[in-house]
């Protein structure tokens, strides 16, 4: 029996305890300050109140100030914060890590530096840690299309866990895999971070055309907007393969689960794509942020903030062409400028001839 | 004003009368002995059918036994029929088609020979043709996500147009290229056929996940099988760029509007999606296809019969390992020998170590 200590108890992380369990782990659930209720929750009813599940057994819910006692004897400790939560976690695993733990991160997203030099969330994580304890840990992460309610639910589902040490990769999918949840491993933990990042940005677009749809007063007809939806699809894989090349990943990461098939995943539902359908819908984006979605996490939107600040960095350094991610720049202009929706189709694809 | 004939008054070959009508052109809309009705009616009432829409002004209908007269003084001529009539199509072609016109071909699928060599679907239309006439006209394609309905209301939709001349490519284009109708062009005409083709046999397993639902009396769960799509689709994204290395192609067409995009589109619905469905609900394919949709052209189905007959013979001689190709191995013994569905998950991207 494997002990897991996970820090942060939101549905992924959460959901995440249904297979380690099955193969007879145990987990020691920690929320994070924003997560008081659903530990109070678990506590006292078995219940995650988002996920409306009854956590597995050999679940034990810890409030944060008991983390020290939660992380005790794990070989595993899992970060499963959201993007937003990436640097607390980094400074609290700094004091709760012990040499030679396997770390394992779930959280999607990526930071810049002030010339535009993109960092995969990995890597902020483990800058918090001092150098010796991180380099005695592995660093490991979890990619692939994966809603967290379906997985709990034992949907069967696949995924990549990535990362630098392959027998790391081999025990973490060991203690993983089971009959519904089905496991890759991957080296190339820089792409794989890239396709989880870049696919939250592009999912975006995924809602414009239903919200053109409503704008349209065609909510409900007969002819609806997949060829659109389809070539947004289409320019964000061919994006998503220039950052693989741009930054020095495997282009190839793209095909696989974590690029397209996340992509997919993601352009099925959820936050970002209502925050894009609002926006399709020809509300401005500061309006659709303060008003009719305040409040709710857009991690995919924050990303667009995050990459496109970095690609007009890049473009002034001369390291990106002003035609480079033509998509991603609209998308980036929408949602921190205000800018209509306009999409920029002549550009796409290397620019119509 | 440039004059096109069109064989087949299908919903796809009408749709593109929209475009090309917009251009100030005109149509001769020729039917084949399986459209009389849909001419007859565009004749009397001018609604074409099954697009339930009123065809553009600029088109004119005209029964098989008048496509002589239709044929006269037409610069472009459109083989507008689907997989099934291809080599009927081209039969007529060879009487039909005068030197010089540019043709071009909107049916998607393969065909092979006894030895598991792959046909495109350009090169069986133009294998009717007299070499001397044959290579008098330029032969071109359109591919990419595009729903006919959708682009004959005038919704965006982005293709490609394909051909190995690019000046005709060039010309077509000009033709067609409205404010919603956005083209670009590709000499890979053999990549962006294999991804026309394999993208349709993969919109087979887009069903599979709702049928799974169906099954368990989940159809209208909160935790849907999104997760079990999106791993199918990253299938068959990786198989389809092995389609693109095996023929010869360029394997980054895959990443385009003729890759991933049009596999988007199809899987978001249609017939191949619905035979797909009633599969994954645990109905033997030949229920499926004899009972539940007696009758229903499943193009998709089809390919899967021819590509992975090929890729048996393939196997015999050496050309592919029996690990090749698992997901499209497994719904050619679905829908060819009844085997029940059983996704070979361990098989995928490349094989879990």
């Amino acid at each position: 029996m494997t002990k897991i200590a996970v820090l942060g108890a939101g549905i992924m992380a959460t959901a995440l305890t249904w297979p380690f369990t099955d193969n007879g782990n145990e987990v020691a659930l920690v929320g994070t300050h924003l997560d008081r209720d659903i530990i109070d929750s678990i506590q006292k009813t078995r219940i995650h109140p988002n996920l409306e599940l009854k956590v597995p057994d050999a679940v034990t819910a810890y409030q944060l100030e008991d983390a020290k006692e939660a992380f005790e004897g794990a070989e595993i400790v899992m970060s499963g914060v959201n993007s937003f939560g990436v640097d607390w976690a980094g400074k609290q695993l700094a004091g709760l890590l012990t040499p030679g733990q396997k770390v394992l991160a779930i959280t999607k997203g990526m930071q810049a530096d002030e010339d535009g030099n993109l960092i995969i969330l990995p890597n902020v994580l483990m800058s918090h840690v001092s150098e010796e304890l991180r380099n005695s840990c592995t660093w490991s992460a979890i990619v692939g299309p994966s809603i967290a309610g379906e997985l709990a639910v034992r949907h069967d589902t696949c995924v990549i866990f990535a990362g630098a040490d392959q027998a790391s990769l081999d025990y973490l999918a060991d203690h993983y895999r089971t009959d519904y949840y089905h496991i890759w491993t991957s080296t190339d933990l820089l792409g794989c971070e890239i396709g989880a990042a870049t696919k939250n940005m592009y999912a975006f677009g995924a809602g414009f055309g239903q919200g053109i749809l409503d704008k349209e007063g065609k909510t409900n007809d007969k002819y609806v907007r997949f060829n659109y939806s389809a070539a947004l699809f289409a320019q964000g894989a061919t994006e998503m393969v220039q950052w693989m090349e741009l930054l020095g990943a495997d282009r190839d990461t793209t095909y696989g689960l974590a690029g397209v098939g996340d992509m997919y995943v993601t352009s099925m539902g959820g936050r970002n794509v209502k925050a894009g359908r609002y926006t399709g819908a020809g509300i401005p984006f500061s309006e659709v942020r303060d008003v009719h979605l305040k409040g709710v996490t857009l991690e995919g939107v924050a990303a667009i903030r995050v990459v496109g600040a970095a690609v007009e960095r890049m473009t002034e350094r001369g390291v990106l062409k002003q035609e480079d991610f033509p998509l991603l720049r609209h998308m980036y202009d929408v949602t921190v400028r205000d800018v209509p929706l306009d999409i920029p189709w002549k550009a796409f694809f290397g620019g119509q001839k």
